[in-house]
């Protein structure tokens, strides 16, 4: 039984999180923290868990979180996470972190994108990129692991098997992405409000979303080769969900049996992808740490498509994947 | 050509009812009032109005606005527009009120639901409600009109005609009310967050709703007698439109078909109330000024239901409407 | 490990059953039943079971159903069900049925709401209703249960500690219930097309739902006296979920405080009933087996409200339940 | 006033034509065709006009349609209205047709992308495309005017202007569009219930969504070369509204300024294309005749994006500008 402590426990990734971890035989949650007054009780935060947790959250430095855990989640966000971290490790914890500060591996790339100087930048580099599916191997012993944003989760899956494969030009890349509005968080602002988002598509950060870099050096690596890529998010009328249209530029004559049996291959020993032939809606894997994806053809371009759940493969979900390989679990338990 | 100021312009009353005014041949638009720093060009609050008004948001003060307008429909808080109504009075504008300061009578009911002293609590019991369906011969000469709550102008055009006929019990009245979400405004706050919002449908403000004094004073004029009312509103996931419930206890016999009479009876001459036999959806009237109502015998108990857009009828519609009866405009004008 | 059939898989019901039974470790689904023609793989209609289960709809008889499986659930329509139920239940199976056909003890009552002659009127009257929180010690040994209707479980669990503590009023009870889309099924209908329900609450069935005799006949046994609601049922632009806001009359003095200790009370070892004392939204128990419950006084009369997912502890989630009665297992497996 | 007869009443279109042509000063509505049966009250089928247009759904041939009004509205699918216009036209109706069967030009093209022989080939290629912001000048006297298709309306205003002006490459063009679930009209289907849209956006009809001709073909006059391009449509949880995103390789160097100074002098005149800075949500367009377009680059990629209510601009709204120039009126009226 590992002891656990979860970090800004207000958000939607925080709740998401809990709600797996307990159904999971192996973990147990001895700490939520948050800056907020006066120690609420998880319960008042996420009315949702009346009755199925009795914690409270509460304001604690490293040292304290320390003390009581084993395995911190951390769902801070960017730039405060940084500052905590090296506390947390030194004191023997191991960290799987949902900002973005440990994603990237340079300094440089962060700070041109975050518009601030990171916190820990000799570890950049030399952290895991919580993907099982793409770097399985490197998580067991990984006292650090960077979790996936949810866009890129959507994008890499969709599109990593056909780069890895040299099927696709690297630097012609579009990847259109939509994803229901529990991605923007859980503070309140204009642009959230119901009456704002519901009924309403819009695209937003275009040419300048974060998740740009990350998108780019993971499928890098994937490809073997510098990747650019064209990142126009948008947000759609929902909880939850990510579909990602990618439209990428064939090396060579293509099928789409031939992109099928890629994709097949790419996964054939993964759990929670699932390579299907028909049009997946967000709706079939909402709730669950499936991503689903095919490919198509159409006048000689591939277009690959993924459904995810932002707030499970996305997040939560991936992190109890990556807490499952890290403490020897069945990669599958709670999920 | 009447010319026009807003109070209070960054809201979604305001900016229903500069769309309705849009399209009014006797209404010019001369000036948006908000406390918003940098006279922010309305098409950048409202991106809904881009191309259609030419006007920028000013913090300005009663003289000022007195100054430039002749009418003012005023969508400021309670409160705030108590201080500001007489000073627009006294300097010769006309107003239209959307929020609650005059729609009671008594400043100590005022005080008791509203939790504060009334600004200006000589002029209360000397305002006319503007609801034309019971008052309109008291608006064209009124130099201060109180436009009613959505939830009172949903209940009362139920309940109202069942009370004047003496049908049903004045004491024995259950108000089973449900609202899209702008009718809690456009201010940042979690409760109307997306995310929190969408896919759920709950309670609140029970027995405690600052609507309940005003449904039951406007009611009990039409009964004749006091009025005591249960008031449940509750959230749903949807822009606009409110479904009110009603339940009463009738007064001797009765059959639907009875109902059905008083209401086209009381109704008869109403542009804008449309007494319906099948069962109506919010969704029937959304957009439009049109109140729907019927009516039902179930177990001896009279239901009677009503649908309207909360903020058309329930808001910037009335508003117009009383506009039109204030200054010799056929009273559909616009809407 | 327990073989089990499922009749009538296409629907949303049984979908969430499935998913429920994939994560149970005594349930083995070895039968899924349909009229759809060619056998089609149970991932082709239900897309979201993609890679979950490896099975295909087929048409059988009562004799083929128990020729596979010990227990079946049926999800087919009312009428049908009881036309089939007799020969499984002569072939040895036990049955969870969610349809109407055994909730009711009457077969007149039954003729008169469902307008039809009951197929198998002698069994009513003997079969449990599998309401767990009312009937428990019913359930282990039965070889039918009918399995309760959403409205009536969100309904019953509102009000039959109320009645049985002789707090209330028998036979002057409204209900007022919004429900989500879901519960009208999945055959396509014009009144439940997305641009029809979208962004629009409307009644329905007023005073004839066949929810209602239900409600009647187990409040009536919670209360040891006859029961009368009016139960106004309405449908509410979200997937999932039930709202039930219920007024009743109280008999001698009580307190919001003296309420809900007789709800904790009646429910202290409940695992699936959550006495809250915050006004709870649907969203806290979708996709869970809770019933949220709390209760308000408002003028003297006693608002008691309850929110349940209607294709979890409204159906599928309770189905389970009353299975892991039948078969021995902890009674939160799988939940 | 022109006599007005719409033909196929019961969908989306039709009503949504008949509440803009309800306010306009030059339209009588004397005839509403359907093949349902029993000649049922408009208010019957559409419960939204209830009290607003007193008229009956008849089951009328071309003769009487042409005995009673002038103009003609088509709303019937494509197919069935090549086999009608002829009489129309013949009988000396003017037709404003809505299906796609007069705006491809080539016969050929048509049974390809619509599978069937077209009914009246001889007159492809001699029909106005009523689309005013690039045929304006050919409205007003033509006697039938192919109005648009929804997507195309959305894809052609956002590329037509760069491709005329020579500025992007016209054969390397992506359209990622994105629409409510009105544009899947009103017939009861499975795909289309709310509880399966809804919280789910997909990919639909890749590679072989039958506007794509429709697209490439005026796009291709407005560039005066072939036009290719790839048309992903996408089902989004919303009632109205499309955002398309396309993406599109410049020629030569380009400034996001340059682009929208582009845009601003093609529809400098243009009452119904707002050309905005910002990037707009389809809620800022939807419920008027709108659209609105913006651009940016990318990565040495055009982004050109979209919005406009596909009922509106999309079809019922384009429908009376176009009725509006074909008789004279200021193309604005009534919308």
């Amino acid at each position: 039984m590992t002891r656990i402590a979860i970090l800004g426990a207000t958000g939607y990734t925080a709740v998401e999180l809990i709600k797996i971890l307990l159904r999971h035989p192996g973990a147990q949650i001895v700490a939520l923290t948050s800056r907020q007054e006066g120690n609420p009780h998880v319960a008042m935060i996420h009315p949702s868990l009346s009755g199925r947790l009795d914690l409270c959250l509460e304001n604690m430095g490293p040292a304290e979180v320390a003390a009581r855990a084993e395995c911190v989640f951390s769902c801070l966000p960017h730039g405060v996470t940084a500052s905590l971290v090296p506390h947390l490790l030194a004191a023997g914890c191991r960290v799987v972190d949902f900002s973005a500060d440990y994603r990237l591996n340079s300094p440089e790339v962060f700070a041109q994108w975050y518009g601030e100087k990171h916190a820990d930048p000799d570890r950049l580099g030399h952290v895991v990129y919580g993907l099982p599916e793409l770097f399985r191997e490197d998580i067991p012993d990984a006292p650090l692991v960077a979790n996936p944003g949810c866009y890129p989760t959507s994008a890499i899956l969709a599109l990593a098997p056909l780069l890895k494969a040299g099927l696709v030009e690297p630097t012609d890349i579009i990847i259109d992405s939509k994803s229901g509005v529990s991605g923007a968080g859980r503070t309140p602002k204009l642009t959230t409000l119901y009456t704002e988002c519901n009924e309403s598509i819009s695209a937003y950060n275009i040419g300048r979303h974060r998740h740009t870099p990350e998108i780019e050096q993971i499928l890098g690596t994937a490809a073997g080769a510098p990747v650019e890529v064209i990142f126009t998010p948008h947000l759609v009328p929902m909880d939850r969900g990510i579909l990602t249209t990618a439209y990428a530029r064939p090396i060579g004559p293509l099928t789409e049996e031939k992109l099928l049996d890629v994709f097949r291959e790419f996964y054939a020993d993964e759990p929670f992808v699932r390579v299907v032939n028909h049009l997946p809606g967000t709706k079939d894997s909402v709730g669950t740490n499936f991503c689903d994806v095919t490919a198509r053809i159409v006048r000689d371009r591939v277009l690959a498509i993924s459904c995810l759940d932002n707030l499970v493969k996305g997040a939560s979900g991936a992190a109890v994947q990556n807490f499952n390989l890290m403490y020897g679990h069945p990669e599958t338990t709670a999920l």
